[in-house]
């Protein structure tokens, strides 16, 4: 049960921290309202950082169905433990976003953006865009797996991949790029537990006000991160699953 | 003595970099004056980095008295210490606000906002709402403390907890990361060193212009931090006391 | 093959994180849209970070053809694997731009700022001024070769060079400085393929409304970065060369 | 010769990242321009830390007459060189704010501030207070002398001060966080050569449209540093010179 149960408290960690910043800077009379962009980046990837930090040693923090699913496509994790990882992965996230709902507990009532409202707890393009939207999503994703699997190294001072030593820092900052660079279109979801958990909440919890959920756009911020997983993970093996790196330690 | 002059000293060290960006964001004719909430919890969480260096390995870098409290309540502090380090970090945390006052000497008399001027040595909610100004420092004084327990390990280079190595660093990047995510509703009292001490130097300093305290509010970033405090470390007790973590060390 | 296909794995991540932050930044309907220098310069030097962990023990992550040059002037490259190196490179940077096409997919057509759209690909100066933006390409790529030579050393954790350990970290941070400090004239090339490569991506690729490529310009982000490498290399080479630092160890 | 060229070497860097980041937010035409004082601050800390990597291990990066005088006085530097390691600091700067000069050439004549010009070059303050701006540097001095002294250890990875391991990062950090917190009344000399030198230069160089060199304020940013960095020093010999730090290496 403990790999789950880190994931289950990662992934918590991760939406309290990731929705929270964009319920600063979206919410009326909050102290963060607008905020700008490097508030929701530099916030979401301090998130990212403190939840593979606090459960990396646990269950390796995956937080995300769409890592869990593209380490299992290349024989980097069992697939067995999938469905697992992804039951606790969206459990976290559900518990996280109503611990954000309950932090900003007055804020709810004087906000009359719906779409505010919806988009802390989850993803919506700033053009609807099927196919652009999902490409952004599957380049955002594939850049993550990628970039998870690519940078830690011995030489980096990362040892078991980014949930040790300064992976969990990496990886942090990894997101905050992706967020920065990557974010502009779709609000950079890259993870269908971070978008469908809270957008089940946002469903679920007694917001004053609130509109719909958004229903029909929420596939896509499943589909395309599980794609862009599979193929951020793909092309990192095929480029350097035969490479055997240096290992280059300290002196 | 020496802990806790090494708690008088971090305490300090924290108000002065804590406030004063409070006062330079604030203060009219300042020139970082408007500079946005990305500057506020970045010097926040400079400010507690630079303070865990500085005294982390003479008192431990509690700076906090819900870290106190908290750590007591799970075993991982010596009860007997508690009063002298809360009363160590009120005095350091009240000698910090004086600092700066007077580094920020000629600004007071041309800020008229007596709000502005009481917001730069403590805490006021966006919205006033008793249970939801609790609520929101429950959660993230409880961060704070589940994070300052869970984040350091042997495999984060991270030797003693946040005091040392990295600690430090992770510690800072995880209070920036609580401003950004959870300080919008109160302003992130999580310290009830940090916001009563400062109080009290408002009350008595010759600011030009000012108003009152606000001592109606003042016990809420008091009890609220030390609820929170109780929780994180003891959702950390038991999630984690019984789980040996195997220790990575750098190859 | 492989270090010229790290040199082409690792250019294009650069100029995906790169140009992609330009994006976010000035396409309409962006999230990122209007957020500002700290945006820009934050997310190139996570580029060049997230590109330097990726290939560092492969190609020894150039990236750029000024440092390849400038190496080569100082006996410390091949200078047969120069214009292998820079071939990589530019493939690396068209791809990379072709990626940021498509993540932007449907924000092209809603923008109308034709000088915005070629933005995003490549540099323009703020005043056109060719001595002035010559002289500012050199400084600029000289303090970039020069830091990536002098920055690194064992004492700093950095075992070789800037590709390895904390070196793409901080040859990251010196990218983000850069940026801050010395971008403001010309937008801070210091990289003839980051510049060259995506403007012939702009001239290829069916952009909605777009303008012309700037071909008047594009020579001065080519040759001011190399003569800035070689400048910057030599003046390392001079200072240093002789002088052995004194390995300092972890203890 | 080699530790005073390290100091010319240094201080031309970290004035050519200094001023060059305020040049970027106030000329006109400057794609910085208006960046806020989150780009001001983060370019300082950054041009301390590239200064210190740079030339760390040759003359321990003082970078600042304040800090060789403070050294000296508590027996941590030879006061023989110190007026050498001053001279060197003045030469870099005034190196430095040429090539800042230069890196934007055309934007001086399209600036008509003549404020904005000069305060590139050196500090002014926010209110005009001798005492009051007396303080503040002293202030800003004194926590950047003691935090230079205080967080280094071999427990933070930083074996012979602020000048190797992560020392340079870590000081970086602190000055990001004097000008975030402190530098709001005076701009934050903190730096008797940071600020005379380019004020010479000002002087000096053939800029279109400039006002006076402001000689009249010309001695705050000297004397008080000068006193801040023998305070800051004079404490931390007080609190911790009897101190042995237990020494906590990695395991």
């Amino acid at each position: 049960m403990e790999p789950y149960l880190g994931e289950v408290v990662g992934t918590a960690l991760l939406i309290l921290f990731g929705d929270g910043v964009v319920a600063n800077v979206l919410l009326n009379k909050s102290k963060g309202q607008n905020g700008g962009w490097i508030v929701i980046t530099a916030g979401w990837g301090l998130a990212v950082m403190i939840a593979a930090y606090s459960v990396g040693t646990v269950s390796s923090a995956h937080l995300n169905p769409a890592v869990s699913i593209g380490l299992a496509a290349i024989g980097k994790f069992d697939p067995g433990l999938v469905p697992g990882y992804i039951a606790a992965q969206m459990l976290g996230a559900m518990i996280g976003a109503t611990l954000v709902w309950l932090a900003y507990l007055p804020h709810w009532s004087v906000t009359s953006d719906q779409g505010a409202k919806l988009g802390i707890f989850c993803t919506a393009p700033g053009i609807r865009h099927t196919p652009g939207n999902l490409i952004c999503e599957i380049i955002g994703t594939a850049a993550l797996v990628f970039g998870a699997l690519a940078i830690p190294s011995e030489s980096n001072f990362t040892v078991e991949g980014w949930s040790t030593g300064f992976g969990p820092l990496l990886i942090g900052l990894l997101v905050f790029a992706i967020g920065l660079s990557l974010g502009g279109p779709t609000g950079y979801a890259i993870n269908p537990a971070r978008d469908l958990g809270p957008r089940i909440m946002h469903a679920l919890l007694p917001i004053p006000g609130k509109g719909g959920s958004d229903w029909s756009y929420a596939w896509i911020p499943v589909v395309g991160p599980i794609i862009g997983g599979l193929i951020g993970a793909g092309v990192h093996h095929l480029l350097f699953a035969q490479k055997v790196i240096e290992k280059t330690t300290l002196p």
